[in-house]
């Protein structure tokens, strides 16, 4: 017997828990008040299903629009959201959302193959966007994506919510701050058993690549964000199963080491095989890890000093990590500041998931 | 300042613990009866203080020589270990040892450099031997070990202590039974931020290499033994700061990836840089990690499986892992069996060691 989990189960884990934005880029006071940003969801799946709630906790974002492939999937949801007849779109009325004064922001969670088209699309229809990870399924849709947006003056933000996240942001703190002397080792592990053979994740069109596009990428993002590096070098190792129903179009496992310009390196662990979620940081006078590291709720931080290791509860933040993220946007489009996560943070995991693909292909350490 | 720690004090951090040989090789009731073999120390460094004491708890093993660079060093543990002045050898006086009929088994913790030499001179005196790991400083004098010591019909046996350990050997029954599932990704890091620059594990002549030779063979050893594979194929990526006086001749962080035939992937890491003694199984099922896994006593398994991770107690063995593993030897050689650590089992980890050098050098992926 086999025991899958969901990817929800996996990144669900956990307690929950309530959170204040302390440590996020202040806005002065006044700054992002009056109107509050109206925000379209394109996309009503399992992950528009976690968003949705969060608007309840939001400071400086509402909830006006949503789009569906069915309309009568968007009028059930509309319903059960407050979201009235004229907020409804279909994929094919979604171009005419540029009429609708009262959304200022398009969050994008489309399988990823559909990220471009649907990005492009809200900045013609002069919208911000919110696009989920990863950005695109390649770095020249991620590139175009960015050029489209600024071109059309409207901002371009990532789904990155770890940085939203208190433990995620406490854990960047310390080991930035040099708590751990020097970061020598990160360690991050994400996969989950997944299940269904036939979800748009196992489908190459729709999901651009398997585990690292989706969950592997977490790994990525984390070891990026705890030391502030970016890699100069990957070197990648993929093990798939060719004859498991799951992975006949996308990889299965593919581990992957990143080596950073001051000597840090991190091995990563990407699968779609097993459940893991867990980043640890060692440096020379200490070591950090979180363990679950990315999930919707519950993240653990311990500390390692000299001999003693301890459970570490890291500064609350006012709102959970999802409306965090909703309204910083929000904030940065009523102040005009740029996001911590913006289109160019997706853009650079894009490039070196190219580059991990790419050495896992050739048997070599590619050079970034 | 830097946390720098000692190899033991990360060796031997955690809990004492009385260990019985459960598990282990069963010798029929009257086998290795008898006399009991008499051990020679060859080097009377930190290793062998951990050992020496280890005498008083075995079964069928006795201590009845020391052999140092200096007589008076000699007399000194001898007088402390009781070992009469006939027992008392230099390494200038060491082949005369055949003459000693208390002697039947070498035990040579020397640095890496002179294992070779050393187990070639105890096979030419008749004597069985047993090899501190790394068993040599290739792969190429690992072979000749071997052959010397078959030719002069002895045993040979490498000083893989884990093997005895009850946590370790609890660890490989749990994966091997499959109790995990499918072992998937196995992670194992073992480092320590090593010390004194002019220490003989810094010389490349006597230590053959940096971490990997020394505590990085720990990780090497535990995804093999964990899954009870034969690495196929191994990727590493090397980092080490040459300014760093300690790293003038040898490796400070090797980390490396093991591709196994099943499919089983190991990410490891070594390092002289920071302190790591860890490894998690994680399979379809569930997984395994041990912290410390590799100590001189006091290593902790937790087991996962569904939501739950539980404290997981191994059974007991009747002595502690160092006592086991001179009882082992003592009993192979009374009754003729293989140590289940032979000679043969050190040269596959030469042999994945060599590779694994190569391909941090040469930036690619080396088959097996």
């Amino acid at each position: 017997m086999m025991f899958r989990s969901s990817r929800r189960e996996v990144l669900a884990a956990g307690a929950g828990g309530a959170v204040a934005l302390s440590g996020l880029p202040a806005f002065a006071a006044g700054q992002g008040e009056g109107r509050r940003p109206g925000y379209a969801i394109v996309g009503l799946g399992m992950y528009a299903d976690v968003i949705l709630p969060r608007f309840a906790e939001c400071r400086h974002s509402r909830l006006t629009a949503l789009v569906s492939g069915s309309m009568d999937k968007a009028r059930a949801w509309g319903a059960r959201w407050g979201v009235p007849e004229r907020g409804l779109y279909t994929y094919d009325t979604f171009d005419t959302i540029r009429d609708n004064p009262d959304v200022d922001i398009v969050y994008v969670i489309l399988p990823n193959g559909m990220h471009h088209e649907y990005t492009l699309r809200a900045a013609a229809a002069g919208k911000h966007v919110v696009c989920e990870k990863p950005m695109a399924n390649t770095a020249a849709e991620a590139e175009s994506m960015i050029a489209a947006c600024r071109a059309a003056g409207r901002k371009l933000m990532i789904g990155y919510r770890s940085h939203f996240e208190p433990a995620n942001r406490e854990a960047m703190r310390i080991v930035r701050d040099g708590e751990l002397g020097r970061a020598r080792i990160v360690t991050a592990e994400t996969g989950f058993n997944i299940g269904d053979p036939a979800q748009w994740r196992l489908n190459r069109a729709l999901a651009g690549g398997g585990s690292l596009m989706d969950i592997g990428i977490y790994s990525l993002q984390a070891a990026r964000y705890l030391t502030g590096e970016e890699p100069v070098a990957v070197t990648a190792v993929e093990s798939t199963d060719r004859t498991d129903v799951r992975f006949r179009e996308v990889e299965d496992t593919i581990n992957f080491q990143l080596r950073f310009a001051s000597g840090t390196v991190a091995n990563c662990v990407s699968t779609y095989g097993s459940n893991h979620n867990r980043y640890r940081v060692v440096g020379t006078e200490g070591w950090l890890d979180a363990e679950p590291a990315t999930a919707y709720a519950g993240n653990r931080l311990r500390l390692r000093r000299g001999r003693e290791t301890v459970e570490h509860t890291p500064p609350a933040l006012a709102v959970n990590q999802f409306s965090g993220q909703l309204d910083h946007l929000s904030q940065c489009v009523m102040t005009g500041a740029e996001p911590i996560v913006a289109g160019e943070e997706g853009l650079k995991d894009m490039r070196i998931i190219e580059a991990i693909y790419r050495s896992a292909a050739e048997g070599r350490t590619i050079a970034l």
